[in-house]
């Protein structure tokens, strides 16, 4: 799992209708986990995560079953929350 | 999801049975959100993008699972278009 | 789907047998859809594409999934034949 | 597989619920096998791995399918221990 | 499938059950294949290959198909050796 940083949300209004109800956040990739390569994404959420909160984010088919119902129409999904940053930050 | 700006249309007449009937678009990557980096691949479109639109990418098996009827033979989607492209831009 | 230019034929006598009677092709991937990048591989066709033809590109498990009697044991597969390379070609 | 050195171990408390009871260790790709590149990434581990062991890594839906009784949310998991990281390093 | 060249041999005896049997070799991508790039990983093996071999690699969810009784825990397979390698290296 590569691990990010959720620095905000973005609006799809036209979107697949699997997608309907989705809460979509964009995410950095953390660069050797020691700083933000401005390397962003968008992320459906499984979680709750917020803005500023450190995830582990999972890619490809594990993405798209992360929800509860049906399989999600998605390939970038968070699965949790980092409790201590300083755990993965090795350079300050 | 990877964002991307749809730049253009292709054709291909001679192609698999089972992708007669999708509409390619040439879209190109951006990168840290910010600018476009020149990294142009071909989408199978699912919510009826245009020239323009900043759209949401799936990649791999998830591409595949967009469509109605069946599994598709593509590896790359567009399943949302951006409302704002300030959302995702963040230098100007 | 990548593009890529078909460059070669390649011929593997002691294979998996589930590729028996696979038709292997070298093709060249293209960078930013304006020139060659020499990073060639390996790919499955499944259209009748020959040297020198600018073709679409699956990936991954989709792959497997485009031949007919059964799921083929590779991970880069041919889908298309681009008609006018012209479309996808930016810079002259 | 890739081969990943593990370097330390991280807790998320708020995670997905099909995530409880794994344990998430930090690993670190090697380069080239001979030298660490300060790309870290979290494991899910199958083996008993702890920190200082030379690992082998499965990435992708392969990683879901590593453990008994269920698929589970990872796109990386640790399936091997090396015995002799001698075998895997070119350059001393 | 990218092509690789096989250049030794690796043991883990703390593994998954799921790999007891595997054959493991050290394999080396080629880039453009042209020349060794350094970039080493692990792919199971199942065509009989040896060291200095120039082979087919699969990766990701069809390296798990390929092997007869089950789905193997592997994200890396050789599928193929090539005949004569001229084939795929251009420059001499």
């Amino acid at each position: 799992m590569r691990i990010a940083k959720v620095v905000g949300t973005v609006i799809s209004t036209r979107k697949h209708p699997n997608l309907v109800g989705s809460k979509f956040l964009i995410v950095e990739f953390i660069q050797g986990m020691t700083d933000i390569q401005g390397n962003r994404i968008v992320a459906a959420d499984t979680v709750g995560a917020g803005i500023g909160d450190y995830v582990m984010i999972v890619e490809g088919s594990t993405a798209r079953k992360c929800f509860d119902s049906e399989e999600r129409l998605v390939d970038t999904a968070i699965v949790g929350i980092i409790d201590d940053e300083n755990d993965i930050i090795i350079q300050k």
